[in-house]
């Protein structure tokens, strides 16, 4: 029984590997997939010695308690923003102590959405204590809100696995 | 395209069409299912207004660090207790401000079980801020890890609406 794709959960068992084998961990700071990237990881069986904690904020609220993006970040530039995802990002790294993390915040639709910043719209944000930082900005359409989330899954592994490289 | 299945997502809509009528919110406590409460939720359209946020507290350490779990409790009872849930569950609603919250910890497997605690042993607690208090211990037994957290997450979203029974 498997919930994810084959592909998503061939990711996520390739990263949960390589991490054991390493000796990283991994938050996850998660906004419009909603847990997720987290759900995913956490398939993988032993899991538990990579991935330490996942922040879902949902709300503006949970972004500045839980991750400490800053109040001034979340006016200036919106929840769905570079900024903001940079900041949780950083505020999963320090606030978790794991050597990557990867944060996500977008419009899943199918509401929410203007046309400065429409349906689809995706920042993903992934950091290592080594010093990378890794942006993206995604812009998937209209795929259905599910179609957005799996679609922001899958860019999210990548990224931790590309955030991975320099890391010790 | 829907990543859970039908059953699942029936449930989680009407936990969230019935909590927006409401003006209620939730926040979610999670270790074995590592996200997939808040995930299943977040799939509804809407559920910004309902999903405060999620604590997906893999480590011993993150249940402390973000949920204040007494490093006592963890020590005395283990992590997959009653104790555990229930200290999950008060730190997830007062944390977050939210009306109710839902808490999950158990041995999803394949690996960490033992004689007095096997795979599938699951301890549930939801709790409202009206002074629900709700516990469940379940032994799904070893239906592989997928099939664990699935089973989990149906118990966690009748625990949900049961806990919601009684809030204002």
């Amino acid at each position: 029984m498997s919930l994810f794709a084959a592909e998503i959960e061939t990711v996520a068992k390739a990263i949960i590997e390589d991490f054991t084998r390493r000796g990283l961990t991994i938050a996850t700071a998660e906004s419009c997939t909603g847990g997720l990237i987290a759900g995913a990881l956490t398939e993988i069986s032993g899991s538990s010695a990579v991935v330490l904690c996942g922040y879902v904020t949902y709300s503006n609220q949970a972004k500045m308690d839980m991750l400490g993006v800053p109040a001034l970040t979340l006016e200036t530039h919106g929840a769905v923003s570079r900024q903001t995802a940079l900041a949780m990002a950083q505020g999963a790294l320090y606030r978790s102590g794991a050597e990557i993390s990867i944060a996500v915040t977008g419009i899943a639709g199918p509401g929410g959405g203007s046309a400065e910043k429409p349906v689809g719209l995706v920042h993903l944000a992934a950091m290592s204590r080594k010093g990378s930082t890794l942006h993206r900005q995604m812009r998937y359409g209209d795929l259905g809100r599910e179609g957005v989330r799996l679609a922001t899954l899958e860019t999210a592994l990548e990224m931790v696995k590309q955030a991975a490289q320099d890391a010790p």
